[in-house]
């Protein structure tokens, strides 16, 4: 199959959505991560727009990458100067990027209504522009916004705008659907017209305000484009940009192109959740390919099936992509799942087993007070080795109290307290932390880590919370998960409470519970 | 244009996504709302396969609908019974249902591997199946699940099991993409195959493993199928089912489609919030066409040309599927979306004001701790009148503690103490509550509502807890938002801090000082 390229612009189009906000750091590590997945071309930023981004090209000159190679992104020439002068172009020579992109007008309604230029003005600010740049011996590629919306209000002038970019040198033309609402069957059809009437490479640059991002890209890619633009996550304005973690995949395990990338697809999901991390937004479960939820079996009947062969309800094989398998405890599973997470820790349970009745009837019961076992298969075991009476209380606590006290000079102290006995040994401590749960971890580890010194070992590594009927404003239920982990391996626990001291009290407690079991079997 | 049949399935395979959990009652509260919508189907359970989907359809057997059909789902009859004595084939005519939906295997490999039967004995298993609830006067649907793996597998067998159901007397042939792998252009030739080899009006139910569910199904509508099946919010096993809230839009504003809901198309926004509401699941913000985000414009060289037409970003009218434009206050947005907020609020700042690079300068430095404004405008507010001082301070804090003590007996108590002053008289309050952040508001209503009696007009609604640097566990950063309202509307506020209990703290006090500071502005 043909080769093609992948652009991203994730540090650029994937900054402009709600809530995110790199910092130059942030961008640095987001582009390395690029070049590890092999992404031909890096859209780092609009060095002419903000100082952030020309300080990003600044540090960028001194890296060295494997594979990709970085673009800065600009616009055309405004109309009163010449692109020599005009200081938005000079900041794409100064960037000291081999490769720039530039954006011009394609829709008559965007040329008189924002520009403001007269047709025959806008089609020379595109072509002095990219020939400027090409003089300056700089790969051009030319973004042609709104495309699809100009070809449709006036297709001869939208195709000259494309003739000037051509004729001025720029390497490659990307037909843009700017507001993202075109349907596919209309996409593939201005495209098939664009290519018997331009003589040039064509690249995609969609949006996804239709939900059809991914299929537009992929479907021009099947109608002739070389290049597709995207981000990572689908990260862009409004409803986002073409996500490249599901295009990637689609296009070279499912139709068999060839590209840069093809070799780390298997790296894909390690990749998507590493620029969620940085990008500080938490990755969608359902993100296709690469979410938690992907390859997540709920229904009972699929996960019957499954059992007997994994192609039946896959659409891949997960560890193509980097991605795992999982069957969800839930009241919909059935007993099935309990089953299989019950073998997966060699209890040979049976379906008519009381201890089945009995677990499969706790976790309705629980599910329904708001607990959920799906994100937190610590927790999930617990409950198992308790019903099966697999377990052993390792301490039995007597009270606490938790203070945060706001000081008439503003100091905040967050103090907890404990009571616990262990073997009928009673320990009484005391820490302060920063805020309450902080406080409350501190104080627990201290009163029992003279009798498991093993939990000197563990830490807490992430906490989340979910607040459930929220409607009820600050006397809500909430629900809070904790990952903890040692130098083998991590684990999520859960607790659900209108308290959210008690709540991460339960999680906190499930969580050294799960330590010390664990530690107890592997010996 | 065509009419087509919107068939919802929220209800059954919307029920499969990680997280939902229905009880009888929410779904109750859904199915009125899909009838509102005006969808023709709504396919409400799998009667045989569990006691809660059976008690809804006796729930509902009282209820009338303005426009939808209940439907009731269930598979072809099992290989060893006839139709007539098989209990789930039975669950389906007791339901009471007028029309009922079966699924069947149309792919060889399952028909082997999960059935285990021969292929001919599962076209039986069809045709009886149809035939039986056919002689019961009941309108039959027929999935024909995996139907493209299978006709790629094996294109004369799945094409016979298309016609074992017609012959049967199935009113409509559904082509189902269950596993959700298909790409557009294999879809459509695949379906444009099938209407010319069998004549029956045909359907198309996707999943959405590819990104692909939203134009796949829309690409079928254009291919001739009559019938699109989804769910409201795209909720579904895995990465879920087609998004009805996009299809619909797409098909009768952009693609001109008759049907049912068209009239209602306004109201998808808010049917969209609802159904999240009852589902429990945060609306994602990135939601094509309903999402907050759909409309929401960040980037300042977007914000200035919606400033001269708002076509120029937007594919469609907000208002057309009741959703509402946002510019959003941000770094990147830059001076103009401060300059728009000010002006919205009455105050005439110009870009090169003192005051407006002050406050530019401020919102970058609390985005940096992060603070977030874009959901909490009224905190926003707070601060632009903080910084052009038109604020006044409506009471001084000397200091607060809160509580939480867990007793012996396993009793919970949330106290909180505050001291305060307003004009120089001093308040001393307690309080108890739900949780610690619960009694704090408490105590602070208390010490405040002699001198604002207006205070008691208004609560807290909505509660949300994100945790910024999840990474350091239980001393992260959090940010919390409260939503609050009086009689005449509603309002965001932030707050951010390593303590829960001072994050809380900071949105409430905005909270309150904005309704306080909103009922001297109205007279």
């Amino acid at each position: 199959m043909r080769s093609i390229a992948i652009y991203d612009t994730t540090l650029r189009d994937g900054a402009q959505t709600e809530g995110i906000s790199y910092t130059v750091h942030d961008k640095v590590l987001i582009a390395k991560k690029l070049d590890e997945l092999g992404v031909d071309f890096i859209e780092g930023g609009w060095p002419g727009s903000n100082p952030k981004d020309m300080e990003f090209f600044r540090a960028m000159k001194k890296t060295r990458f494997k594979t990709s190679r970085m673009v800065a992104f600009g616009s055309t020439r405004r109309k009163e100067t010449t692109a020599a002068r005009d200081p938005i172009v000079r900041a794409l020579v100064d960037s000291g990027a081999r490769y720039v992109t530039i954006f011009g007008k394609s829709w008559d309604l965007h040329v008189r209504d924002v520009l403001k230029a007269s047709l025959d003005e806008n089609l020379r600010m595109i072509f002095d522009t990219v020939r400027f740049l090409k003089s300056k011996n700089l790969t051009v590629f030319y973004d042609a916004e709104h495309f699809f919306d100009g070809y449709k209000s006036n297709p001869d002038y939208a195709l000259k705008t494309l003739i000037a970019a051509r004729d001025a040198g720029a390497a490659v033309v990307i037909l843009c659907d700017t507001n993202g609402g075109t349907i596919t069957s209309e996409l593939v059809r201005v495209i098939t017209a664009v290519k018997s009437a331009v003589a040039v490479d064509l690249g995609i640059h969609v949006h996804n305000d239709n939900a059809m991002a991914v299929a537009n890209s992929v479907a021009a890619i099947e109608a002739g484009c070389v290049q597709v633009q995207g981000t990572i996550n689908g990260y862009g304005e409004r409803c986002g940009n073409a996500d490249l973690c599901a295009i990637i995949p689609s296009l070279t395990l499912k139709l068999g192109y060839h590209c840069k990338a093809r070799s780390q697809v298997k790296e894909l999901t390690e990749i998507s959740r590493y620029i969620s991390e940085v990008s500080n937004m938490k990755q969608q479960d359902t993100q296709a390919f690469v979410g938690s939820s992907a390859f997540a079996h709920k229904a009972g009947v699929h996960i019957n099936a499954m059992l007997k062969n994994p192609l039946t309800y896959e659409h891949i094989e997960p560890a193509a992509v980097g991605n795992t398998r999982r069957f969800l405890a839930s009241e919909l599973a059935g007993k099935t799942s309990i089953l299989f997470k019950a073998r997966q820790l060699s209890y040979n349970l049976q379906k008519n087993d009381a201890h089945t009745k009995k677990l499969h009837k706790l976790i309705q019961e629980r599910e329904y007070e708001g607990y959920q076992y799906e994100a937190a298969e610590a927790s999930f075991e617990l409950l198992i080795k308790k019903a099966l009476k697999k377990y052993k209380k390792f301490f039995d606590l007597e009270g606490f109290r938790v203070t945060v006290e706001k000081r008439p000079d503003n100091t905040l102290i967050s103090e907890a307290t404990i009571k616990l006995r262990v073997d009928n040994v009673r320990e009484h401590t005391a820490s302060e932390g920063d805020g309450p749960v902080n406080a409350l971890d501190s104080a627990l580890r201290k009163a029992l880590q003279d009798f498991y010194p093993e939990l000197t070992k563990m830490h807490l590594s992430d906490f989340k919370v979910r607040v459930l009927d929220s409607k009820s404003g600050t006397a809500a239920k909430v629900r809070v998960f904790i990952e903890s982990q040692d130098e083998k391996s991590s684990w999520w626990t859960v607790g659900v409470s209108e308290n959210i001291i008690e709540a991460s009290w339960q999680a906190l407690v499930d969580s050294i519970e799960y330590k010390l079991l664990k530690e107890r079997e592997e010996y």
